[in-house]
């Protein structure tokens, strides 16, 4: 894109080549100091009052795995019975879990109280999921840098946060907030598989961009100009 | 950092630079370009079910900014009011925002019922706030973003949800996640403003690291290497 520096344009390119990844999950380990930087990245994520309640958990055993693969399908299988018509026929065909095809799993837990829980954690006491959401920042942080290191992740969400606490050890008062598998990929799709699929295709953005309130028009070319392609 | 390419570097080195910024912001405009690319950045974060379930509101309006901070200092006084001791010592020093002193906000929403809600979003039926989960991936997104533009970015979470819904004609079926002040910097601070003051310094990494369960130690050098510094 013109105008950026070099900074950013490394940075939007990862944000355009990420994608949440299935298939294209290859047969070989992640380099330990990757998987290392990744972490890092994860937790050098924003915080409400630098609470940072996050805790990962890396799983490679494959009995555990395939435990935890079992119960997705399950839970896909309930989704699809849902379903009707042409929507039941698209997602018979789509694959929501790489789980066994990835190198490993990283389970992202929210613990709200460390730092002493939604009355002493700063930026907490009027909303107190904000604790929550620092998690999703710390995962959007471990999802660029696995992106960038060649390591693709597919972020499943066809659980029970009961089934996968009682899997792990996990404590009652805190929360898995996803599951991550993680593994090598020589390449990332160019379209999401959803919108390949036929399932939901990308939005444009600017219907969802507003000036001063949320029936406001977007904003006019001396606030704000879309770039024509991104990353 | 070794072994790392460009782009990964490049990345690393904006996770690093990013900070909630309060006290830097200068008086000079956005680029309208600028705000185009940190935009497009957001949107193009994961999403459930590519549910993009996020609305951006820009405001810029004086007079709409100057009633969200006299709203959230008077949440800061109920905060500060719950205090005792040292930590309301520490807590009066410290600015929770810059709300006016930024060039502007954005107010990012969830539409929980966008591509048609919890049963009919594919990877909501079993964890509904998977939703509202991806607004905060784009969140991340657009903070760094705004980082590698030279924009600072401050998360303001001191308010009331229905405040805001009614200051900028949120629906009610929506939900306000974040009001996130924006506004160029000449630079980023090296520490972050709660550490700095005493309020909570960043814990390291590994305590939070666990193989295979929740009580498992640290994985091995043979499946993680941490960096030793990071960006």
């Amino acid at each position: 894109m013109g105008g950026v520096d070099e900074i950013a344009a490394a940075l939007y390119t990862v944000i355009a080549r990420r994608r949440d990844v299935r298939r294209e999950f290859v047969d070989r380990p992640i380099d330990p100091a990757a998987l290392g930087r990744i972490l890092a990245a994860a937790h050098h994520a924003p915080s409400v009052g630098m609470s940072q309640p996050w805790d990962f958990i890396v799983v490679r055993d494959r009995a555990t795995r395939e435990r935890f693969r079992d119960h997705v399908l399950e839970e896909r299988a309930l989704f699809m019975g849902s379903l009707e018509g042409d929507r039941r026929a698209v997602f018979e065909r789509l694959r929501i879990e790489g789980i066994l095809e990835a190198q490993l799993g990283i389970v992202v837990t929210y613990d709200p109280y460390r730092g002493g829980g939604a009355t002493k954690v700063l930026g907490r006491h009027a909303i107190d999921e904000v604790g929550l959401y620092s998690v999703c920042l710390a995962i959007e942080n471990l999802w660029l840098a696995a992106t960038a290191e060649g390591v693709g992740v597919g972020w499943v969400s066809f659980f029970r946060e009961a089934f996968v606490a009682d899997l792990l050890g996990i404590p009652a008062t805190l929360r898995p907030v996803a599951w991550l598998a993680l593994g090598p990929v020589d390449r990332f799709a160019s379209v999401p598989d959803l919108e390949r699929a036929g399932w939901q295709a990308r939005r444009p953005l600017l219907p969802f961009v507003h000036a001063e309130r949320y029936d406001g028009e977007p904003p006019g070319e001396d606030v704000l100009v879309l770039p024509e392609a991104f990353g």
